[in-house]
């Protein structure tokens, strides 16, 4: 099996042509100043340089000897603190970081992809960085200045990492009933007691403190709040100044992920900080929840990635049957990617692939728009990336599980063995459908907040965009353009029906949730595939172009048509979910 | 949680009034002398408490522990050995076993449900029992009278098991190019010599020998021949007579199923004595194969409705959210089965669920016909077998491998802790969708083979049967056999075209397998869920009757229109699958 290696190609057309990195760059001084698009391409090949020379040979090992905890430390397994402290080393858990701060100040459509390679080489080494990256994006939107002063280039440097703590055995999706106490002291911070389970990196030995995010409860309040609670107190002067009362009480065995710790986190009186507003935390997580959730999409992203490139390989090495087209004449067989059935194996993880990457440079974009923009334009990609992050973390989650069962299906008897390294992949993507908030609460928070709490008006803004783009579309089938556009008028249409219909029925939201987010996502899909498509045209060599010719088509016959089944579910509504007694089940 | 327990209710519906045991089973002496349906709801309340009393306490420590292979023994899980003796005791192994030589001689349409039970309790411990089972079979069918005298009776007892030896590194889905070699002795028995991989149960320590089906070539042939090869020699009188040459090379280390072994088995002038015709070995090993093949389907209908009772459990339970419709008001919070999105989930896999134990039953009652009737009653049912058999492979274990991760979801961030139980379901259910011959391989048997090569005859026979059904229905609404009165239509029109067509488009067939066979199901399931409704509309209480008719307007509404959209790829043709240059993979 070859190493993991990055497409490159793909990656530089979606950054450069697809979604012109150079045109918006420009624009926000802060961003031009990092980098501009020749940097840009570099920092793309280091990337995958990283990613395949250190991140990837940790993948299998890891997965064979997994964390330990011994006499209450958790141990990475071999090569992860080496490594750790290479990556630390390269400024790559600082990537997106604040540059005030010792941040590397790139912009998200450029540390989207960077990901991608990272998750690509191995899920569980990428959350420790990913989940540092995500803290300090929390505290730097939310906490005091001498927070950040003291926090911030610590974490953005890599030596310490990040850790966020919110679930309770009583609370994972429902985080109303938290039972974690904040106690003020008189010095301003916080003693906080309590316990939290399937704590992500909650304890390794990659550095030398990790600083979790902390939500707990003040005293005779059910609000939450957030709190910084490092491991290891810190002196003024930015030293490390002994235990803090956090402790690991365990740590979980899993189907998958086995490298990444999962922890029972206990504080017995811990020296916690006060971020944002009292009572307000939930809000302040939801600003790294969002960073997060992004983040995890990719690592469905990068698990597809790494799916489809380990089976197109594997088909076309694996002698085995006979082209029904002929074939090769070689008496042992052909290849089976000669076969049709394996063809669209490789063609369904392929094309959602690629598009799910587009999807995930596009939220970048609009993230950097809604941090560096102003004005009305700022308003509006902050909305769109409200809208696009639910999508982002479920549907190329869902995709990534499904693009590791259809490449495991690929290899066969193969793709069941450990060794062969597919299994690996389905364990350790499987996760992604489940935390940061679970694929069905993304759906209810599209449907239920984004859509209809919303009156529909960033859908709308997005589909005039769309629309619009399309119309410009010169190298572009025009059956293709109206078979969207039917679409994407259905899906506004079903979804103001489902907002006149919520009253009556109010299990509605809830019931048609998850095929509303599938709808929208492979319509969105559809709309990538024209984008690249044309862009491939006016852009990229003959043969590139007329491969998204292909995958295009390939895409609108037999993957976007899956859009119309999601949308007439959506029309059926919930009675037939909800009239079954409770005690039939 | 509570222990499995096995659906008993929905079992009796099935084969008492769906399918009609008894008329059935009086039709023909050498089933009505076996059993009758009392004695059949007997052996189904014991076989519930094998399973779940003696199997399925061995099901998570088996996992954690896994076979071992120690100085060339291959030994089981604590537990499996004396659980084994026991279940061997009790006859099970050779339930449907021929009588004459010692089997039970229970019909088929009681013995999936039997299987069902023992594959929910645990599936790698089944495995071993069904695999002897099928062995026997294919003994049975094809070996010679003193093969069957020697070795059939130690099977049915269970004192003896069965393995069957296909797969080689080289020859896996295609198996012409396999290389073990029979050589003829002097006394008409021959020496294999040869390696096979990915034998399941090749070796154990739970019987005092094991019974290889082995495929071999004869010198100077490329036929495949089909030998009996005991790991034991067997002297005339029955008795053990030491080594035979058959060794295990390793065992494979996997994402599942660890209790069950998978070997690498290697033949060194190994005594084998023919099964059969010389040359004619695939004909005999697709008597096993076809045995095994529903026997597969049915691991993937055993996890689907553990998954269920778990997932079902868990929801009633877990308190979490509160319900939009209002709820208890209980201020923590309701259990989340009153989320729509959960109740989705859960009914998701249990309609699917309890029409695929209706596909089990309806096949295993025509593999009944198909032994114990003449003539053309006879005839037909062995077609229906034909057409059924990839069916009741594929999609039992497509939907059950969906069933385990559905479930899985339901239980948040739990269901990827090893502990809980549910994330070990789906690893030990992806292999059903891969070995017996991959889904691929089911789809394309079915639409290449059983449909078109059929000039679609068994399936007009089937489909005029189910119309004529649908219309003596009188507690159906008519509105739902008109939705599938159309989609059958549909199907019968779609494959007729592709029939068509095939000769145009060389890889259409192979293209085209996949949805064909998913179309299929879903229109078959929703052919049993009406027969469902009728019947308990007729036969049970009004509860009963009125749950099949709100799981069936759930099923028409969410599901079945699924077979829409496989259909819609039906008409799409292989041109976006080939077009792609395999080098752009």
């Amino acid at each position: 099996m070859n190493p993991y290696t990055a497409p490159l190609t793909e990656m530089r057309f979606l950054l450069e042509h697809v979604f012109d990195a150079s045109n918006t760059w420009s624009k926000y001084p802060a961003i031009a100043e990092a980098v501009d698009i020749d940097t840009a391409a570099a920092i793309l090949d280091e990337a995958d340089k990283v990613s395949r020379e250190l991140i990837h040979p940790l993948n299998r090992e890891g997965d064979e000897q997994g964390v330990q905890f011994i006499d209450g430390k958790v141990i990475t397994p071999d090569g992860y603190r080496d490594v750790y402290a290479q990556y630390v080393e390269g400024g790559w858990v600082g990537l997106c970081g604040e540059s005030n701060f010792g941040g590397m100040g790139m912009p998200k459509m450029l540390g989207v992809l960077v990901d991608e390679m990272s998750y690509s080489g191995c899920n569980a080494f990428t959350l420790y960085g990913s989940l540092t990256a995500g803290a300090a994006l929390c505290i730097h939107a939310h906490a005091s200045e001498s927070l950040k002063d003291k926090f911030l280039p610590k974490l953005y440097s890599g030596e310490w990492a990040g850790a966020m703590d919110m679930t309770e055995p009583q609370a994972g999706s429902d985080l109303r009933n938290i039972r974690t106490k904040a106690v003020p002291q008189a010095d301003g911070s916080h003693h906080i007691t309590g316990s939290k389970i399937f704590i992500t990196g909650g304890d390794h030995d990659l550095t030398e403190n990790v600083i979790h995010l902390v939500l707990a409860k003040l005293p005779d309040t059910d609000g939450i709040s957030l709190f910084l609670v490092p491991k290891y107190k810190v002196s003024d002067c930015g030293e490390l100044a002994g235990s803090n009362g956090v402790t690991v009480g365990s740590i979980e065995h899993k189907m998958g992920l086995k490298g990444s710790s999962t922890c029972v986190m206990n504080y017995d009186n811990a020296q916690g900080f006060l971020v944002g507003r009292a009572n307000r935390g939930l809000v302040c997580m939801f600003t790294m929840m969002n960073y997060e959730r992004l983040a995890i999409g990719i690592q469905g992203l990068g698990s597809s990635q790494a799916a489809y490139q380990m089976a197109a390989e594997y088909a076309k090495e694996r002698i085995q049957g006979k082209a029904a087209q002929g074939g090769s004449g070689n008496k042992q067989g052909d290849p089976i990617i000669v076969h049709g059935d394996v063809r669209r194996m490789l063609l369904n993880i392929r094309t959602l692939t690629d598009a799910g990457r587009a999807l995930a440079v596009f939220t970048g974009k609009q993230l950097d728009v809604a941090k560096h923009a102003t004005g009305e334009e700022q308003k509006k990609a902050d909305r769109l990336v409200g809208l696009l992050t639910p999508v982002a973390k479920a549907f190329l989650t869902d995709r990534g599980l499904e693009a590791t069962i259809t490449a495991q299906q690929v290899f066969g008897g193969h793709g069941y063995i450990r060794e062969t390294g597919i299994e690996q992949l389905v364990r350790d993507t499987r996760i992604a459908q489940i935390y940061e908030g679970t694929n069905g609460i993304q759906a209810i928070d599209f449907l239920g907040r984004k859509l209809i709490g919303d009156d529909l008006f960033a859908l709308k803004e997005l589909v005039t965009d769309i629309q619009q783009e399309l119309d410009d579309m010169s190298h572009v089938e025009s059956q293709y353009k109206n078979q969207l556009f039917g679409l994407i008028n259905k899906f506004v249409e079903v979804i103001a029906e489902i907002k006149d219909k919520r009253h009556q029925q109010s299990a509605l939201i809830n019931a048609c949730a998850v095929d509303s987010l599938d709808a929208f996502g492979y319509i969105l899909y559809g709309y990538f595939w024209l984008k690249m498509t044309e862009s491939a045209a006016v852009n990229m060599d003959k043969e590139f172009a007329r491969a998204k010719q292909q995958l295009t088509h390939f895409y609108f016959e037999k993957l976007l048509t899956k859009a119309n089944y999601h949308l007439s579910l959506l029309r059926t509504g919930d009675q037939s979910v909800m009239a079954i007694d409770e005690s039939l089940f």
